[in-house]
């Protein structure tokens, strides 16, 4: 017996697709790879489809750095943004429904409902904020694997997800070796850049610079709204590209300010207004200190720890499908074709696909043919 | 008679050469393309060489947003630091001072000596601050002009710079075409793109939304250094590059710090310390006013903005050595093309010059034999 049954008793979402979205409790304590240590945990996940009486038509899809459980569907008619991936999970989409039982969970961590610094700590009956132990990208894995067990899976057919989602993947397969039949990393590294280190430090600082951030103990509502609204203007534009970017505004201007309105610097451009209005709404559905705690797993996370990355990939089973994106300067094309080539010297069943798409980073997000056709023919 | 014979009258600056700023003081009118209007400034300046009889000998360098006037000596013995261009300015070097008489002046609306918004206004006896007028690259240019003809110059033998220097080269060539010999625009764009523009947008934003800030009304030594800060941490990642940055950082650690400093998010790799360091050091010599005219200065620059680039060019008359960087991805190997592409497509002398190196952006000012030997070149 399992929650899922319940979940999945009416028929899986179309187009427009009614989900529900549910919690997992895990009561037993959870030590984190860091040393710190929670007493219970609380997974918030949907499921779309149907798990089949084997149990092994399971696949775990795994959100990026300001994702969600919220992968398809809407929560009611009147709901207006589907899931992150809804082009990729329903009923005849690469990850169809009809066929498999589809999971997403918010990640250990996270501020949608998972257990995360926002939560309240039992033992003080306030937030945890900084006292909340740091999760690793291992973690945040070892957690979804407690919610598999619960569900009562027998094994994953699959594990897919693009960016933070990816190294997620990749862990599954490290981690979990006889339980994974196919991985799906895309967009991803198998260690975080320099480079990527150094934006999620601005991120950071903008965020704990913020005089709201007050050391992590800031009151819902009251947070450092100013920093992350900062921090995650920067970051859009590492999701994008130069001629991503280039396309979608170029050089349009907004209807041309007065006198006054220039002098104080105001929205000029459009790609200047695109971005403010990405940095305010991300306020208003995510919390700061798990973007510290997100961002700081991403850039510990690092596959070449041991030594060479196929050291790391020795006992690996479950095929595998990298995906980059031509135009993703984030998590370069080479940077995945890395992960394939370290699983090709140890003699695995890898392999790489790179799919031209202007978009940047986020491409993985857009629907495109040529995605949706590599999948389909991988879970086949 | 003028200024420059008396500070040429010792021996041109060596590698340790000391060298003395000075300043040019206009007291004519000079309305900013915008429409607002200066009653007169003040350009803080560098020489560098000996101006000859002829006085057709200087060449001007242009300095980059977080540049200024002083771009090669020391000011005393004590000095550690020479100015920027230290490598590429002096006897027997690309830019030669046994032979040529070299100028750089810190921008109009600058914060180095020039007249900017943390200037005071005369009529009112406080800082402009946003009562400054906002400057182009075309101010920047005009300004630069009448110090020129203040030094008495009959023609400029090469006006060079790298970045927004080299927005000001291309602006020398089209406004003052019988005026410029030779111009040596280098990591330059002939229009800001919006992915530069947003970069841009983001710095302004950190800097405004710092209570700090208070309008542009803070005080000399208590504005908005968290946000200049954040600003420039940002900034300093384009000017780098991928590559660049793992071959000098990588994944190093600083030592591994204790438990609260890991709770507290404190510096653990060592690209996080450079990039505090970098924003941290910012703060103590930069304006964060100029910071917000400077970055619309470059965002407005736009060569395009009158049709197809071959037209802006129509009057030119220089040679042009336009040199680009492989691993600058800020104004990539194709902007720093189009610009000669659209000076041959007019029938201009001009040339491309692409140095491989793995610095980013900022590789103009690293000592390079390459770009060393064709500034030679082109000068000769």
């Amino acid at each position: 017996m399992n929650d899922a049954e319940v979940v999945t008793s009416e028929a899986p979402p179309g187009e427009q697709g009614l989900v529900e979205w549910r919690d997992f409790v895990c009561e037993e304590p959870f030590r984190c790879d860091d040393g710190g240590e929670l007493p219970g945990f609380t997974l918030r996940y949907e499921t779309y489809g149907r798990l089949n009486d084997a149990r092994d038509n399971a696949i775990l899809i795994c959100h990026a750095l300001s994702g969600d459980h919220h992968a398809a569907g809407v929560h009611n008619l009147s709901d207006k943004k589907p899931g992150w991936w809804n082009s990729m999970i329903g009923p005849g989409k690469p990850f169809d429904t009809n066929r498999f039982f589809v999971i997403c969970s918010n990640c250990l961590g996270g501020c949608q409902g998972s257990t995360g610094p926002s939560s309240t700590n039992h033992s003080t009956g306030r937030p945890y904020n900084l006292d909340f132990p740091l999760v690793s990208i291992r973690d945040i894995v070892r957690a979804q694997k407690r919610l598999a067990d619960h569900l009562g899976l027998a094994s994953l057919y699959a594990v897919a997800g693009g960016s933070m989602g990816g190294m997620q993947v990749l862990q599954w397969m490290i981690d979990y070796p006889e339980y994974v039949q196919r991985v799906l990393p895309m967009a991803t590294t198998a260690r975080q850049s320099a480079q990527a280190i150094a934006f999620n430090e601005v991120g950071r600082s903008a965020i704990m610079q913020d005089p709201h951030w007050k050391g992590g103990d800031y009151e819902r509502g009251a947070g450092p709204n100013v920093g992350l609204a900062v921090a995650r203007m920067m970051a859009h534009i590492t999701y994008l590209s130069e001629e991503g970017m280039e396309d979608k505004f170029g050089r349009a201007r907004r209807a041309r300010p007065g006198e006054e309105a220039r002098k104080l610097f105001d929205v000029e451009f459009e790609v200047e207004s695109y971005l403010r209005y990405q940095g305010a709404s991300f306020v208003n559905r995510f919390d700061a200190n798990t973007y510290l705690y997100f961002t700081k797993a991403l850039d510990r996370f690092d596959l070449y720890a041991g030594g060479p990355l196929e050291e790391a990939f020795g006992c690996v089973q479950a095929r595998t499908l990298v995906v980059g994106f031509t135009s993703d300067w984030l998590f370069t094309p080479q940077q995945n074709r890395e992960i394939v080539h370290a699983l090709l010297r140890q003699g695995k069943d890898a392999t790489y696909a790179e799919v031209k798409m202007s978009l940047g980073h986020d491409s993985f997000l857009v629907q495109a043919p040529e995605l949706e056709e590599l999948v389909r023919g991988f879970l086949d």
